[in-house]
């Protein structure tokens, strides 16, 4: 099973939000729509929309009213993996030239800020105060993560705590909260949208643990950029964390590293190798199951309904995927 | 009369919303905290805030409902200077550090972020969907002018319409949605909604216009940052733009300056005066008078009430600041 397979049940309704994304980032500045464009058609598993979709299939299901849900929580992903990518400095993402290096930091900084505006405007519909409450209050939560990934740049004595909170910023929080706005524009019962908030929680914390994992074993082809890029920026994920509490050594060695006039690759390429074999690789593994074995759970105490099947494979294919 | 002597009318009302401004920056986070703060206690004349108290006069007035409009709006002021600073790559602002010389850019993006997100969550509770696309619509055209502003950078052969869009952008827009925000929370009549925003508009028009005469003529004292601020940054303001429409064979001279490896602080300096002895200055005091007429002419249009005639004092304090 994988993701074209479930997708294709959806297809026009997901065919109505890619139309709507284009539609919201038409504006009359050829940088911005060009910039915004590029980002659109790099594509992504649309995750967050098609948790949209599903989740309101609990509830009355209305594509006309979903879109205005589906559509902002995809353009404040992309706003932020822009502003995301000026901060790393990233040259490539998906295989493709990152805005800001295409164009500039400056231009990045402005596309960001005009795709999150867009994102406001599209969401301003509704008169449930809740809905803009959950969205805005993501999108601060993202940026105290992003913040913190910052401050936690090259600290190896960070502990497991630091990087949970980071990573449910990062991504859980954004992919709780599409499942769980689909159930509320869409009426579900309450208990209902709680549930699914906690499904999509616990889907998101797996799905970057397993980011984080491929970022280590993933070939360059796979990843659509440079393998070992988080260790290489001092972003300190689950594997290496794992590492570096079984080789307390490794700390120094990484400080001289980075601290170091002599960086090169093959020295590098050590360290990645040291993480590989300590175990860290199998215990993220783990840890990545175990938040999807809670995701099941939740689903288990939904009404059986198609959209629950189709959830159940989404979780299943992101637990399993290769890159 | 000075702005202080209208203030103190709206003293308690002013405080709330001070007070609300810092709550709202507060979070767990000691960087964004500090830089936020940082931000806040540069103060600013909080015209915009005072707009939205002054307006909402116009109908039922109850501060625990603005402050949900003046701080946002406040916020989105700040959190788009924040950015700003880091396109102009400004070290001063109000003879205060900027967060990102302070900090650095990266910071400073994400305070700007959370700014965004801050504002947006407090204005959550409106179920009146008009408020929330006007003020999520405006961050959209902030971005807007802030990348045009990119793209004229530097660009000696722009027109008058190039600049009044941006200044339109830049500041006049958030003034006017003040004025009509106040008026529309305070659910005071359509009409005087209309003319409360176009009020606001040629304020913030003839308010901009001032501003970029002042970087001409300020001293760096008064400025606190230093004077020919706009121009050295490639920013063709009013005046500037005069004095290419009468001296044509100036584009050449700044292009050459610009593009030459001898950029010192004398030859700079030749350009301030010709753009000053231009006319250029009076030129756009008039414009900006102009702009201040237009403005009264609509508050003319206004039922007569204590708030009018503080709006009127605001907006001839505007006209006349020397800083």
């Amino acid at each position: 099973m994988n993701l074209a397979d479930i997708y294709i049940n959806y297809k026009e309704d997901i065919k109505t939000i890619e139309r709507e994304l284009e539609k919201n980032v038409q504006t009359a500045n050829p940088i911005l729509e060009d910039a915004s464009v590029h980002l659109l058609r790099a594509g992504g598993k649309r995750i967050r929309p098609v948790f949209v979709l599903l989740a309101a299939k609990f509830g009355e299901y209305d594509i006309e009213k979903l879109k205005h849900i589906a559509v902002p929580l995809e353009l404040i992903h992309m706003g932020s993996l822009v502003h995301d990518d000026v901060i790393d400095d990233a040259e490539l993402r998906r295989g493709e030239k990152t805005v800001k290096s295409q164009w500039d930091n400056r231009v990045a900084m402005y596309t960001g800020d005009f795709i999150f505006g867009k994102a406001v405007e599209t969401s301003a519909i509704f008169v449930n105060p809740s809905i803009h409450e959950i969205m805005s209050n993501a999108m601060v939560e993202i940026c105290l993560g992003e913040i913190e990934q910052i401050r936690d740049q090259y600290n190896w004595e960070q502990n497991m705590r630091h990087y949970l909170r980071r990573i449910k910023r990062k991504t859980a929080l954004l992919i709780a909260i599409s499942s769980q706005l689909g159930a509320i524009a869409s009426k579900a019962d309450p208990d209902v949208q709680k549930q699914l908030y906690w499904f999509g929680y616990y889907v998101g914390m797996s799905f970057q643990i397993t980011d984080d994992i491929l970022d280590f074993i993933g070939t360059e082809k796979q990843l659509g950029k440079p393998a070992g890029g988080d260790l290489l920026q001092g972003n300190v994920t689950l594997p290496a964390l794992y590492a570096l509490t079984k080789k307390p050594q490794l700390k120094a060695e990484l400080n001289d590293f980075f601290n170091g006039s002599n960086q090169d690759k093959e020295h590098f390429h050590k360290f990645l190798e040291v993480i590989k074999r300590s175990g860290g690789i199998e215990y993220a593994t783990k840890m990545s199951d175990l938040y999807l074995k809670k995701a099941f759970e939740r689903l288990d105490l939904l009404p059986n309904i198609k959209a629950k099947q189709h959830l159940s494979d989404i979780a299943t294919y992101i637990g399993r995927r290769k890159f």
